[in-house]
């Protein structure tokens, strides 16, 4: 799905060419001022999601048309009110905004990309960055656990951050407090990215301002929310799909029973990534998530060399692409008649089920199933889950 | 090498029957007064350790034959000085010192020995048992660690050992001071089995003599070693086979890097036992062992059920057969030639050499190879290692 992306945002491919697309292919493209003006419209509208924005982007052949298609696709998906659309003039202030705080906004399939961010299934197609650009395109390392961090905990974040910065690594963090702050802190000179779950002039905790601006000069704060997002708690979990997504693996060092850091391990488990856990005493409440990690197969980390070890023989290897749904190619352009919509639509429920039982069962070409599921989308009515699953609204 | 010991110390099977041998014939055996005596004067002759004496009871058909047969295989073997045989007076004294003391010596294949420490390949032929016996045939479990156990690490192993203890098993450690001391105490009523190093009157360490008494009324403990014998370093590793042996598993709670708990859990895997290991913090030094065997693929152990669920498939399981050396069939009869052992002899140097690589390069039978490194193991010249190596010392 992703070859698409490599042309400027038009799709011009043929069926026959899905499974050959690839990470190299989109790497080198520049998008002109007018295509980014469209994705970030299309992005920010109502009910466009990461994921949703690669299909419309395939559906449509490009962001502007996507503009043009969504009040149609939101009518068709039986939408009660239109969804909204960003405004140009929104997007512009936004673009302004950024250009004026020194914040890139790169498209996905640009250079400064981050590699292994892009293989991610719903990977932001805009990544709002600042800082050092370039500290993106190194190799990456998550250090991440709880804010209420003892001080053994903390000095160990300190050490693993120092060490893995040394050996050349890229350190990724959330800028919380406790684990976050101590591996950005011991990795200011050789390079740590904060992943915002907010907007870039809305830096949480406010108490970490400095501290984010220390970060900059060696590294580099992301974000994929817009300018002015004040980070809510379901922000959090979104965000921490990108800390583990641009990592090679994640370390967590920390982490109580019901943790952040164990969904960016989760995460970074679904994006095939590595998961490292540093133990602690059975006793100390704060080492049971970790400890829980470790009993379902997270590589023990006591020094860097744990780490090491396992992220060497990866360094070489082109980034794996995660299990995505499966590709049944572009929904198709023709607009899918009424009775069989409408049957696929009686298919869905609240319940959960495979997109690919929905063709199945339904007996329409897989195009038409796809194009159905995204007018729902648009309209507000699917949820997507894992694995290829889809429910009703 | 078991069966010979079912007909009451005596050698009559056939070739045939070697690969048939197996625990259960062993059971259910009883040593006449005579035998037990003798069985008793044989382990505390110069030269004879549990290994040679089970070599020495097939290759002589029994305890008072071997012992007949102990100056002419040493002088065979090249002994410069005769080798000490234990007088009868000495072994008389033994006998009547430990029945005073409530002391059982239970034979290898008596129905009061330890079901799993049978199996292993260097059992005490006899075990000097006090307290309640009939705990030693109820399932077993090692709790171990470090003397100078932190407060957390002794809390853990009380809790773990009491949990363990209500789930049915019996708790089995070292009597050390810090965690052994710990997992005791804490299992006083649901049964615990102390293991020592020296002699039943040598209680180590001497502050523990009333908690070694508290532990008898349903519990146990056991030695391999004379009366009188004070422990001396070496002793340490050598009882803690017994603790690994005795024991379904070894569960090892604090343990500095080079310490005698690690040595316990690699005699556990080397008995085929499975090793257990509570995770620390990698700033406590205490935990570097533990923290290193779960590195190597120790089970981690936040919780009793950790360890109950790993040992609850096994309980229903015949004890398995460690790996031992390979069986040639009992040494043989016949003396070796002068130059027949000679060249056996000069294959063989300070380094360890497998006995299958002895037999294929001597050329010579397996059952002259056999009875040649026994000669030399009596007349203390040969050192026995793991996987059935062997050097000249």
């Amino acid at each position: 799905m992703l070859r698409s992306l490599s042309r400027g945002g038009t799709v011009a491919r043929k069926k026959d060419d899905i499974n050959q697309s690839n990470a190299t292919d989109i790497a080198g493209v520049h998008l002109t001022d007018a295509q980014r003006l469209d994705w970030l419209r299309l992005i920010r509208s109502e009910n466009v999601g990461p994921r949703t924005f690669r299909t419309l982007i395939n559906h449509c052949g490009g962001a502007s048309a996507a503009l043009e298609a969504l009040p149609d696709l939101a009518r068709r998906g039986g939408a009660t009110k239109p969804a909204r659309i960003c405004p140009v003039d929104q997007a512009e202030r936004e673009l302004r905004g950024s250009q004026r705080l020194g914040i890139s906004l790169i498209a996905l399939g640009e250079p400064d990309y981050p590699a292994r961010l892009r293989m991610i299934d719903d990977a932001p197609p805009l990544l709002g960055a600042r800082g050092k650009i370039a500290v993106l395109t190194t190799n990456m390392i998550a250090v991440v656990g709880s804010r209420n961090a003892s001080a053994a905990g903390a000095k160990f974040a300190e050490r693993i951050a120092h060490e893995l910065g040394s050996a050349g690594f890229t350190i990724v963090s959330g800028l919380a407090r406790g684990i976050d702050a101590a591996a950005h802190r011991t990795s200011l000179g050789s390079g740590t990215v904060a992943v915002l779950a907010g907007g870039h002039d809305r830096i949480y905790p406010a108490e970490h301002v400095p501290l984010l601006e220390s970060i900059l000069p060696h590294g580099a704060a992301v974000s994929e929310m817009p300018l002015g997002w004040e980070p809510r708690a379901r922000d959090f979990p979104r965000r921490n799909r990108l800390i583990s997504g641009l990592s090679l693996g994640v370390v967590v060092v920390e982490a109580a029973r019901r943790s952040g850091s164990l969904i960016t391990a989760r995460l970074a488990l679904e994006q095939g990534r590595e998961v490292f856990a540093v133990p602690g005493s059975p006793l100390d409440p704060r080492a049971d998530g970790a400890n829980s990690l470790l009993k379902q197969g997270a590589t023990l980390v006591t020094e860097a060399e744990d780490v090491l070890s396992v992220l060497r023989p990866i360094l070489g290897q082109r980034p794996e692409q995660p299990a995505e749904e499966p590709d049944f190619g572009p929904p198709s352009l023709t607009e899918p008649g009424t009775s069989e919509r409408a049957r696929i639509v009686a298919l869905l429920g609240p319940t959960p089920v495979g997109i690919d039982d929905l063709v199945r069962l339904s007996q329409s070409p897989p195009s038409i199933v796809r194009t159905v599921l995204l007018e729902l989308e648009i309209a507000g009515r699917l949820e997507r889950h894992g694995g290829g699953q889809v429910s009703l609204l």
